[in-house]
């Protein structure tokens, strides 16, 4: 089953949201035009404009300014996933060469400075003081989530609250920020904001654990990247850390790292296979599923209606996704 | 005289300005926090704060409002900064290390990012939509204005509209809407605000070429860089543009850059006091001085007061300054 199944009602909406997009990052600057157009039609799930839509869903659904703050929140995304390339040094990236790896990390730099202020310039027509409060604090702490993650880097004594931490700043906390700016706009009761923000809290770090899985369990093909990638830059994700309660692995993936210049990749490779098998994949499969329940159960005291059922089977369906 | 003369009745104000530019970048990140924090310490001359407090003299002055608004302005011209000496590699700011020589590119811009965010949520408060429109809009000019000056780097054929347009982004507009934003904010009648925009327009234009003049004029010690940094950068600015018509200079320039990794030093130092005796300072100088007088006469259908006193003497004390 693909992703879109659960939200096929959603498609001409979405529709409009891809068009608000296109317009929204439009500039005649040349470079800045098709740097941020690259990444736009690159693809992606849409993860956060869906959850914007849906949430929006349990209130007034107005489109019109639905759709601006969908379109805000993937274009915070996206500025982040460009700076993030910078960050990790990252060539490619949905199986298309990153903005700092068509041009430089300059442009990228600016690319994302350029794509962040779009996304705020079109979010300036949302006249809730309180969706501007919501997305600037998901900014701040996205950006401490970003260094934090830098701080981490091959720091092998970090424990496990490290690493909640971290992916509840860069990944989680944007994902809740959605539905809950979705049931702002769309002025739902306090109670259905609090448990959509919960359900995308929860959602969102089970997101980033699977995907931090994948970085060992799918191919380079999946993944638009090659595997171990996430490894290779020295982040110490949820499966290293289950993994490197074995000594041996441990010892190893220090080893690895000991001299980053020389690097040898049939020793990643192998590294990566010993993670893989370690029963770590399955330890933070766990885990995930813990934050997918969790998700589950927000859902429980909102009304039974077509927007629900989209997110139970997301939940159900982020759980076991391949890519 | 000291520039500070000029507003010295806005002493207490500034100072509070100062407190909330410190609480709004705390953090308990450590880099993030050291990083965001040298950068203020180093000082500066407030100048947009400065424009914001004066404008909004012209209406409802309410420092707790505008002290926010203020702070924002600074910030975001400060994460600007942190962002341009990454794209500039420039290891001093105001005779300190910048943040991308004390650190790295990466840590860099992650930290504009963050004051950005910190900026914009500080600017949450302002109930203003219009304010938010004006200072999102300022965000992607800045941006594209960056670019423009990537694109335009050692472009020797440039002509003068283009240098005008990227300094316009570049600065004069960051200016223009400090004005702007402290007579929104104040709730002044759109006269006013349409004069003060003005006068910040024409002083940002001025300011930018005096800063472009002082690239060949003042000493390392009073720029707290080396003279010519500009220059070395590729930046063909208006002193660089006049010169130019001169057809050995312009061949002295592109020879200079003719081999970029084997700059010399002598040579650059020979080309840089040629510029400066070449009477192309004086011809900046006179461009300066005409956006200056049109600063002047925008503030004319104010009605007289301490405020507008200041401006003026802003504009004379800037068109003479030394650094």
């Amino acid at each position: 089953m693909k992703l879109a199944k659960n939200y096929a009602f959603l498609r001409r909406d979405l529709k409009q949201i891809e068009s608000t997009l296109e317009d929204t990052i439009f500039t005649d600057q040349p470079v800045l035009h098709e740097a941020s157009t690259q990444l736009l039609r690159a693809g992606g799930k849409r993860l956060r404009p869906i959850f914007v839509l849906l949430a929006a869903m349990f209130g007034n659904y107005n489109l019109s300014k639905i759709k601006k703050v969908a379109s805000a929140v993937e274009l915070i995304h996206m500025a982040s996933l460009v700076h993030d390339d910078v960050i990790d040094d990252s060539d490619t990236r949905r199986g298309k060469p990153t903005v700092k790896s068509h041009w430089d990390n300059q442009i990228a730099m600016l690319t994302g400075d350029f794509i962040f202020a779009k996304a705020l310039q079109q979010f300036t027509d949302i006249e809730y003081p309180r969706a501007h409060q919501i997305l600037s604090k998901t900014m701040v702490e996205l950006t401490i989530g970003e260094i934090e993650q830098i701080r981490d880097k091959f720091n092998y004594e970090q424990n496990f609250r490290s690493y909640l931490r971290r992916i509840r700043r860069k990944t989680a906390l944007l994902i809740s920020s959605s539905c809950q700016l979705g049931a702002v706009v769309a002025e739902t009761s306090s109670e259905t904001e609090k448990a959509l923000y919960n359900y995308g809290y929860y959602m969102g770090m089970s997101y980033q654990i699977i995907d931090d899985i994948l970085d060992f369990t799918a191919t380079e093909k999946e993944l638009g990247k090659p595997s171990g990638s996430d490894l290779l830059q020295g982040n110490i994700t949820l499966p290293v850390l289950y993994a490197m309660e074995n000594p041996q692995i441990k010892a190893s993936i220090i080893n690895l790292f000991a001299n980053k210049e020389q690097m040898n990749q049939v020793e990643l490779k192998r590294v990566v296979e010993a993670i893989a098998k370690s029963g770590a994949i399955e330890k933070a499969r766990r885990v995930s599923n813990t934050y997918l329940k969790k998700a589950y159960h927000s859902l429980k005291k909102l009304p039974n209606n077509q927007s629900k059922s989209a997110l139970e089977n997301i939940a159900n369906f982020i759980g076991n996704r391949k890519i």
